[in-house]
């Protein structure tokens, strides 16, 4: 199907340091953007006006856990140890394969109403994300997050499922290796993770220490940082998207400067967990790629990607002291391109450029809170949320149009959890 | 009039640790909450079925500056001196009274479409914000900034307004004497608003420092804390609202355990002035009253409360790294009643009780984002936003129904404001 967006307001993330604000149209031919021009009269099986929008990339989220939704706001403001012990995990344990389809699925509608076109996810029984969000229409990388005691199948459901996808011509969905942490995979789990990223020829998703705590455990027990733990695993053999980085070192740099992958900033976790703020200015300093990342609902609270590029911002202006740190375009990039680089994506996405994937997403100009419209980077970054999203279109397909989902009956999916949160909360 | 609110999940606000939640009906009766009871069977002339809501107390912002609406997004990447100096002041010395009409107006629609029933305001020509105000139907406190450099003008029309709305029957308007802060406003200048305060039996709505520079001013200036200055001034006298609070020392606090009101605290101000973290956490402990406000759309970018209370408590969970330290319902509280307390407007507004005015909002719970309901507290703290309110009532008068503002011509605002742009900016 070829579709033609007409007279949009377009924000292609293209330029490195200076936005591109362009009247264009728009032709998407199957799953890809075939044409960008001033007038495109061709014809099209459908046109959408999008001239009271925002044409930008869709937004990239560079880590989440898509089947904890059911956590919402559950038990939040207790202690950590307290929450992970008589919270989280005693559910986790019961959580069935079914679940977890439905759970994601819920997150999936989530990320399709607020915008976000690309998520990366680690978890377990990931077959049942990956079914949900091939049922949703989202593009995602997908792994199975391997810790000591979890570790054969793990890495054979990997390997099985890599096979399978990788010979899928045009899939939207893409295998990766997850080592679950630092914390919670020894050198010898993390060598056999990085063995078989190396076999595939893909990458490794893996948290940093979050918290002071985690940081002090992996300080206590090797002697070395996060990172320098890594890098000796030969985890940055591989591409790497390194969740978190609120404990960076200053002697971490160097090692981070030759990765591949990059940095997922996840500033609403962060917050959530009372940890600390990630210094992204001293990492694009370095030219290290920062993308960001809801983390999972029992975190954010939300997925909406437009909240964590608010709180991005804000907490480096605040954490640097300097006004002018961190512009809103950079966090758009972050949003959009940069989260791409993270994943290794950049190639297929995070542009609105002539031959990249469309993954494209219309945001209503038409909202008190956005108008007047004095800079369109920063009515995206500081004022607009995902409720301002009209319409989403990932591969080619169209997810959302007017704020309706197309082929998703949401009734259904909350109806599922809700019997879900009955049984387990 | 009398509407009959029925079926309503109803968060009151009144308990001091605990958040109520009961299913109620309320009546109102006139401007008044008359009855609050599990099933009312009354004859009332409007009848909302809440259902699907939760139903609170409307949202109070402790500080703003409704005029400068305008300047959303505006120049906002720049250094603070260059943005103040070169892309604000010029524009607001060109500000007619009109104009003042008009920006005004855009935000008290912003705030009727995000839950804010009360503001509290310091600007200049306030009558023409007090007559948008009118206009719109909010309840809210005006104040004409006073700085040495502009003082008899401000607090004649202080006076003239106080007179004539303190003896309004029922008015929604409140006067309040500002100075404008501790580096704007010498001993003199200070000491002529408290005069004027203590003669009209009011309160005075002040700056404190906000940033390190404002703050080394004062220290070089009276080598002493704007807290410390202002307290010799005699500004404590009265009834306060401090804005901002980033630089408070502990040696402040003795002082501030005296002062009737509190303090307003402005979270996204502060970040994107890149100031500091105000320890609320400290101020509680100490049992000082801290509310929220929305600073003007300048710094804010919206006058979403439901942003506002986001910020804060992200940002003392960080500031504390303590997870436990602030929870949903504080921030709830601040946003509500401990606002209302330091506008002192507490025995008004602020809970929902019988016999208080009926400032009232309507929260649409069914959406996905909302989704599943754990804690009712913690989703509206970090799930929810300003598009998520349904209902708003102040002094008894349905202001918005079913997202549609019952008495605006919304359009009719944004054209006006589109010419004072064009102009201006």
């Amino acid at each position: 199907m070829n579709i033609l967006i007409k007279n949009a307001t377009v924000l292609d993330m293209v330029n490195e340091n200076v936005p591109n604000i362009e009247k264009k149209d728009i032709l998407i031919k199957e799953n890809i953007i075939y044409k960008i021009d001033n007038e495109i009269l061709d014809l099209a099986d459908k046109i959408i006006d999008a001239k009271n929008m925002i044409v930008m990339p869709g937004l990239v989220n560079t880590h989440t856990h898509l089947a904890m939704s059911i956590f919402r706001g559950y038990k939040n403001d207790i202690k950590l140890v307290d929450w992970l012990q008589n919270a989280i995990f005693p559910v986790e344990e019961r959580l069935k394969p079914d679940d977890i389809y439905w759970n994601s699925y819920l997150s999936c509608i989530e990320m399709i109403k607020s915008g976000t076109t690309t998520f990366n996810d680690m978890y377990f029984r990931m077959d049942k994300t990956l079914e949900a969000a091939e049922k949703s229409g989202l593009r995602g990388i997908i792994a199975w997050s391997v810790t000591d005691n979890s570790i054969k199948d793990k890495l054979e459901r990997t390997k099985e499922y890599f096979k399978k996808y990788s010979n899928k011509k045009d899939s939207k969905i893409k295998i990766y290796v997850s080592a679950h942490a630092p914390h919670t995979c020894n050198p010898e789990t993390l060598k056999k993770c990085v063995d078989l990223a190396k076999e595939l020829h893909t990458g490794i998703h893996i948290h940093l220490p979050e918290t002071l705590k985690e940081n002090e455990i992996i300080e206590k027990k090797y002697a070395q940082s996060g990172i320098e733990y890594l890098s000796d695993s030969d985890v940055f053999d591989v591409p790497v998207v390194l969740v978190h980085g609120t404990y960076i070192k200053d002697s971490d740099i160097p090692i981070l400067e030759k990765i591949k992958g990059g940095i997922s900033h996840t500033p609403r976790s962060n917050c959530k967990f009372s940890s600390n703020i990630c210094n992204i200015t001293k990492l694009h300093d370095a030219n290290i790629n920062v993308g960001l990342g809801t983390d999972g609902i029992e975190t954010s609270s939300t997925m909406d990607m437009f909240e964590e590029m608010k709180v991005a911002a804000y907490l480096q202006k605040i954490n640097t002291q300097e006004k002018v740190k961190i512009s809103a375009y950079e966090i758009l990039k972050m949003a959009t391109i940069e989260g791409a680089k993270v994943l290794g994506l950049d190639k297929e996405i995070g542009t609105i450029e002539e031959g990249k994937k469309a993954d494209i997403i219309c945001i209503n100009r038409n909202k008190t809170h956005l108008y007047p419209e004095n800079d369109i980077c920063s009515n995206l970054v500081y004022s607009a949320n995902g409720a301002d999203v009209d319409t989403v279109i990932v591969d080619g397909k169209i997810l959302m149009k007017n704020r309706k989902l197309v082929d998703v009956n949401e009734k259904e999916v909350k109806k599922k959890v809700a019997k879900i949160v009955k049984r387990l909360l």
